[in-house]
């Protein structure tokens, strides 16, 4: 049977600690997402750091949190790099460790050469070498590059292209990509900030950095939204506006592992370059996240 | 009673003739509008080429919009300058001539002064002046100025800002605007693109340049959304989406004015530094609009 | 004689009181200039605060400084507008005042209009009707709109099109332009700040907001480039660097007016909505120019 | 005796056959580098395609040049990656090869977390554990960040942080940093386009990807600029500004690529998503190289 994308996933965090991959610590982290309403679970989104992670990294991390979900929720890997030989292998990797499906962002290096054309050309080699089923991702905001609605309209002719995880959030071409592709190609939303407007346009889900915190009142804004309870799912969508710009853009992955920590889960520090929060910026953080009525039950 | 400022208005352009504002023109179309289910008129609005016009031109087509429209809808004046003065000459001139509310535009020339302190108190004074209510204008687009959702949500305190027409289409920012205002603040879609998820998040209506061509169904979109009839609002936005997109971003203000002409009303050129479609173009803007059920309807 | 473009401008700011254009105050500020090395004044620049006059006072200050000037040094009027017939209408009002040329931004509300055949068209347009010298006037950061050097090349084959003012500081573009216009046409630095690279380039001259500042020492760098003095115009160069952005990107418009009066001119406050600095500002500016040794030499 | 950055250096492209690095093929080019007039080497720069690389296909080719070159030039090491650890890693590598310094970009993918602060951690710590002196590498047009004056001032002070390749283009921003760095910190030009404007502000040499197609003629305005032969530099410069679009901007690695094969040294196809040239554009580029009389020369 096949894959079909559809539901709330988080693009987990990848945790460290002394600079290292701490699977001990994911191994908790892992039991809370598993545990919970999540469809299922992202490795190696742009919120677990991919591109902080050596190749051998990526594939035991890979391996490792299929291993530990087998049977219980699906995990779609991050597979994509500025090559497409080195998409490919990891995308190889990633089907035998039992990936449902990989994930795929726009190499961006180099901006300027990546035309329609070229995008295309780069997805369909990979979809073709790709056991398993391929998510287009498109990402703006870190790779400067987007995939319009009419490229992605053309791939998502190919069979093994099944859908894309839309971070930009220009509500306009999100609906231009649910209309003009097949009704089994799954338009995600790629943040909670948009995700009640995305699926009343036919988004079939989102994989959400705000999920990693508050998985189930992320699943609940689809739940009161296919219940056709739309004041409901208005009020919660307001409700973790906030909440996700803080995890996402204004304090960027320090904020989504400063989170963890505060929910009593393990965050710890990212990998340099990367910094962790300050103190200031952490205090201002549980404020923001004691606004909502989330933080304490969580805890 | 006060104004509340609801439901959809077509942004009206304004009719050239041999370079001069074409009055008769205007007639005939003001009535196709004035009979249609529109809520009401905005007059100088971006498609009503404001920018071209003398401040004397301007005076006189908003005066001449409100009588012919007098007791059946409400009219809006778009009378935003780049002086504080001009613009509050402008409003003045508008509360005479019987206008509804002024909409106005961010200063923007000086983009690199436009912090939120000079937003601010350029709308608070023009506020002050102005005998009726004023609506903020946010087109990023034209402008390359923002109001951000934290300045909106401050001027919204005051009596006589009443709503904002936001054609900028950030979905996030719309839902920040709508959750951070009072709840007789209005937040307008500023294009059909955007009108169906705006409206499920709070949006009281929009004002639409595709709204000038095909009236009653943008009006429909709306009218659906409040039946709670969910999927069938989505299908009509689906449709609406590369009209807009057509007489809008496409082919810009000649655009909406060769579709006028297609649809039996007048459209004419636009005027000079702006130019006219085309042959190619116009054929092009003609098969777009054929691919809709509307026109043949509208002729 | 034909009117050559060259050497160095200032393009005066339109002093203030009680908002009004402070006449009295503006003659005293043109001793100073026009008492300088000063090749010629710019009236109606961007710094000028063009776009918060109305038409007639554009016509009246036009007149008043060219009169003014008479028989001292050439003033070139900005009389770009919106609309091509207001352009035309102001160039041919600056030229029966007397002025030397006219200089003429790029039309911007209707950025994405703005095509190269647009720009073309406009500037054609214009140059035609104009009894008195054009001069292309490029300012991407106010407008949002670029004239690339191809649009330049073409336009520079019109007799009555002799030059551009380019204050995007792409040293790239302006090199292209030096290198594909005819040795007649001028290109001129629009800031301080790319002043001697733009020379060495080829460059005619420059309108620079410092130079209303200290008109001498920017007429320097011009002096010691033409005597193959490098290494002092480099110098020189850097000294003025800092100064020049507190008097255009820092402090804007505002800044310049406090930097006027710092040098025991007139300068005043710009025109609402732009605001003057505050008192914090007007101390760090006061210590930016105290660094140069010009300061105390201009009081 | 330090290594003292300066003159002109070719990036190298990276040459490909059958998806593998061709070291014979490299061979070939080499000799003519090695043999031109160039100052030195840069193995692994943006036209290197490094980030289509695996890390041990990086310390290969970087041992590689720096073997081959021995005794002839420096060879400086392109070893920034999006991680600290991995930048760290590759400079040391390149240390051990025998690499004169390398050349580090600013991390790029987690744009909005590169702050100030972010980069200046970043860079000092990889300075303090590079055994070789580190070139800071601003490339706005790939990274969509770019490294502020003020903090290359900063990091200037660091005694193994030597210079910086400026790619950016931005002359103000060049002559800030020459300003504002010690003496014998040395700023670079990244583009042919404008080298001969930074020279004359006092800009040490280039990286100049022209310069691994045309080395004499690109060290050639150099010398004229030292030479005091200023007019002669700047009609170089002129003619080759088209070139050099064609091979950057224009038609990116794979016009450097195809330029070279033109020239009769070996280019080849560039690493997959990047694309080779089409027919139509190799004509193009051959129209293009053949305006200036450097290709027959080369050939």
């Amino acid at each position: 049977m096949a894959f079909k994308l559809k539901g709330i996933y988080a693009p987990i965090p990848t945790p460290f600690a002394g600079g290292k991959i701490a699977y001990d610590k994911l191994d908790g982290n892992l039991e809370f997402w598993l545990g919970s309403k999540l469809e299922g679970l992202v490795v190696l989104g742009s919120n677990g750091e991919f591109v902080l992670l050596s190749t051998e990294e990526k594939v035991k991390i890979i391996s490792y949190v299929c291993e530990k979900s087998q049977g219980r929720k699906p995990v779609i890997a991050g597979t994509g790099a500025e090559s497409t030989e080195e998409t490919i292998y990891l995308s190889q990797k990633a089907a035998e460790a039992g990936a449902a499906a990989v994930l795929v962002v726009t190499p961006n290096y180099y901006k300027g050469s990546m035309t329609e054309k070229v995008l295309k050309k780069f997805y369909l080699e990979v979809a073709e070498a790709s056991p398993i089923p391929l998510i287009l991702y498109n990402m703006p905001r870190n790779t400067g590059v987007n995939l319009s609605a009419k490229v992605v309209a053309e791939l998502a002719q190919h069979p093994n292209i099944i859908g894309i995880k839309d971070s930009g959030g220009n509500i306009v071409q999100i609906a231009e990509m649910i209309k003009s592709t097949p009704s089994d190609f799954s338009v995600f939303a790629g943040s909670a900030s948009f995700l009640y407007p995305s699926l009343v346009l036919g988004a079939a889900g989102g994989t959400l950095a705000l999920a990693n915190v508050f998985p189930d009142e992320c699943v609940k804004v689809q739940e009161l939204f296919e219940a056709g309870k739309h004041e409901e799912a208005k009020a919660l969508q307001f409700n973790l506006i906030e909440s996700n710009a803080a995890v996402t853009s204004r304090f960027g992955i320090a904020g989504l592992k400063a989170a963890m920590d505060m929910i009593g889960y393990y965050g710890g520090d990212p990998r340099s370059p990367l910094q962790p929060l300050g103190e200031a910026e952490r205090e201002e953080l549980k404020q923001i996240l004691g606004r909502t009525p989330y933080l304490q039950k969580a805890m």
